[in-house]
């Protein structure tokens, strides 16, 4: 679909008109919407499905919080501006974007409060269990970021930060029932069925929205400013070929067919520069049934790559780029429930699971005799998992295929557009580009390689406030 | 340096106008500017520095051919399009540009021939140490993508393709000084101390390119098209950044100051797509004296991470990452002068010398248990070393700090502007920006991810030649 900009003088028609005209009302959208209305400006919010919602209503509905906010109080939970700087900077890392992450941290508290104000429902509470890699549904708060895992609890003071949204359905979904009715409550006007497609544009300045609607051409005027809030581009094969290709290899790609990248090329085709539109969230949830965590993964050379009790998402991230992914657990913790898939290969011996699994003569058997050796003694020199977690394997071994083909790998998209905390896309000048804001996974944001879930809503919904307030140009 | 393009009615006063305006005086652009004067057409070459040159002369003037030619059949060298083809699409990828891949294999030959009428030598001779994983200076063909080294050796049979330019100054001198003075001879007209900062356009299409001369601004019209030829973005620390931020990990960084993205950027700003942006070259040129590759490299956690008897652009991608690279030695070995940097440690062993490196406990012990038993038999299981350089490493050992701080790991980029292999530079949509084209390493290449020594000058000569053609309309 083309992107190339179209100058407002080519348009004959406009389909509508206002300040600010949001395309795409995930949450990022529905934030931004709400904060432009509530200014007094008029807007329009362009959705290409029939309601509100797109990706973060599919999703749990976590949301990345702390720093002392009153749901954390309320668990017991304590928490500081600066645990959670310390932490975030080293888990959004290498090189994450400082700026952003200072002022995440230095709203979260207002930003939770604020979303409280809009009827979103947190629980202060933590499951005992929640000490784990991974907790059950329905919880209040939870790590998801391998906050008590090491290297991050060696860091910083590790607290429950992800604040699940409390609701009858899916956390995400009542989430966005709760934002789509505010910004709907506050003026914002939505337009379902319309698929965003072009930006239009006047002496040098972002003025509208080109768009399809049932097969027709409709452009949208914005007087002060447009939102790109469309998502990421993990449903694009042409941009993961390009920017992110280990994306190919998973089948399970989290999001809408809205995130197809749209967004970010319409303003790459004004100019609008990218940043680290290789990185990518990827969640290995192996970890469900924790008695896995007592076993090992290990590569297609029969090594283990990770400390196996971290946040799925640091583990994902560290199998991303391997060829296959074996956990391999012994006769004491051999469960083929836990997992959803019948094991691969079951043996008397390292030696022979491992020729079983095609590994490196004798690789395996290396690789538990040095585990072995030091898990008695409660170490693990290569990747410190905790003491809870570690035992020797012993007896008949069972592996259990984890590699993309046979386990949902679940990926998206964190690159994207360059833009200020407060919104405005970056033109290769580091210039804003006029009339022209973005948020939500339609921008590189807070997590710039590493990922925590529950910052995609985070950064989505605070940084979406912030640029739709800016494009009122009342920010 | 702002790259926002301007438009042709801002233009007071063109410094000079040609049918082809070609940015750069490396390979690519001597060789675009050739052809497109042999066409007849005017052409105008904008070179920062006083002479042609640029990266290509400081480099070893290698350049890769094959699939049979004349130098190959003089050295007895035989080689195939089918095993070049086959190499190639191995070696570049993953998901390598099977297009350009195609073209290069199927013109090479052509190619070869063209650069002998242009006066560039070649010598018909291997080194018979070239059987092994780098060769000395001055020899005629090289094996430099790890053609006879696992896992290539598996997929196609071995042929030394790397064709070194000859001459009494380095080989990439020589061969600038000869295409250099067939640029000019041909009609091409360079014009020195010129900046290239923007593109002018009109009505839709590349028209021309702004300039710094001494700090004026200068116009240069370019009826015809512009040829991007002004190399990569290794320069540029805020470009790796955003797109390759390994690089900021090492110093020494191949290029001349006008590897600094520039010319990407400039197309970028009229919505020209960029592809693979993270992908590096990167070697790690321990394996001068070949003794050191019968010792082993670990990373920080005491373990293998390649074979390292293949290509060292091929160990260095493998290193890329890595924390902490150590070449383990044992006493046989032991060569202080060999690196030219002394030993980090030695010890009486693996325990007492991986205790002096701070590797995690026992580890370099068992690496070493599982690599000696299993070289002793001739076998590497894990990475496939060939036998020649498999000897069990006993006794005293010392060990050389290879990470980046400690030793050259040296660097370009090889990502850039999405080009058809005709030069058209591609913009969002995929669509030719009409009146651009690109060539060199300011486009993504035949090298997509993998490198071999001597694709450089070989996509940005051959490719060159065709964006020069085709920017006269005539290709």
């Amino acid at each position: 679909m083309s992107v190339r900009p179209v100058d407002a003088s080519e348009v004959t028609e406009w389909a509508g008109e206002a300040d600010v005209v949001v395309v795409g009302f995930g949450v990022a959208g529905a934030c931004a919407a709400y904060e432009a209305a509530t200014t007094g400006a008029s807007v329009l919010i362009l959705e290409r499905a029939g309601g509100p919602g797109g990706a973060s209503a599919l999703s749990d509905g976590m949301i990345y919080l702390g720093g002392g906010t009153g749901t954390q109080a309320a668990a017991g939970v304590t928490d500081s501006p600066e645990a959670m700087r310390a932490f975030l900077l080293a888990a959004c890392g290498p090189a994450p974007d400082e700026s952003k992450i200072d002022l995440y941290v230095g709203r979260s508290v207002e930003h939770h409060d604020w979303l409280l104000a809009r009827g979103v429902r947190f629980l202060g509470t933590v499951d005992p269990l929640s000490a784990g890699p991974s907790a059950a549904r329905g919880e209040g708060l939870m790590f998801t970021g391998g906050e008590n895992a090491w290297p991050f609890d060696e860091l910083a003071a590790p607290a429950q930060r992800a604040h699940v949204t409390q609701g009858t359905r899916q956390g995400g979904a009542a989430l966005m029932a709760a934002l789509g009715a505010e910004a709907e409550r506050a003026g914002a006007e939505p337009v379902y069925g319309v698929r965003a497609e072009r930006l239009i544009t006047e002496d040098g300045r972002v003025r509208g929205v080109l768009a399809d609607r049932y097969g027709q051409r409709v452009a949208f005027r914005a007087a002060g400013g447009v939102v790109l809030a469309s998502g990421g581009f993990v449903f694009n094969d042409e941009m993961l070929s390009s920017y992110a290709p280990a994306a190919l290899r998973t089948r399970t790609r989290l999001g809408t067919e809205g995130d197809d990248g749209q967004g970010i090329r319409m303003a790459q085709a004004v100019g609008a520069r990218v940043k680290r539109m290789d990185s990518l969230e990827w969640a290995l949830p192996f970890n469900m049934a924790r008695g896995n965590v007592s076993g090992i993964l290990v590569n297609a050379l029969g090594r283990r790559f990770v400390n196996e009790d971290t946040y799925m998402g640091r583990v994902g991230q560290a199998a991303m780029h391997e060829e296959a992914v074996h956990l391999i657990v012994d006769e004491a913790r051999y469960d083929p429930a836990a997992l959803g898939t019948p094991a691969s290969a079951v043996a008397e011996s390292a030696d022979e699971l491992g020729a079983e699994l095609g590994l490196p003569a004798g690789s395996l058997t290396a690789t538990l005799a040095y585990y072995n050796e030091h898990a008695a003694q409660g170490e693990d020199p290569l990747f410190r998992k905790r003491p809870r977690w570690l035992t020797p394997l012993t007896g008949p071994l069972a592996a259990f295929a984890l590699g993309p083909r046979h386990f949902p790998h679940c990926v998206f998209t964190l690159g994207g557009l360059d833009t200020l905390p407060t919104g405005e896309v970056l033109d290769q000048d580091g210039d804003p580009v006029p009339g022209l804001y973005a948020a939500g996974r339609t921008t590189s944001g807070v997590a710039a390689r590493g990922y925590c879930s529950g910052l995609s809503l985070g950064d989505g919904s605070l940084f979406g406030r912030l640029a739709g307030r800016r494009a009122t140009g009342k920010g």
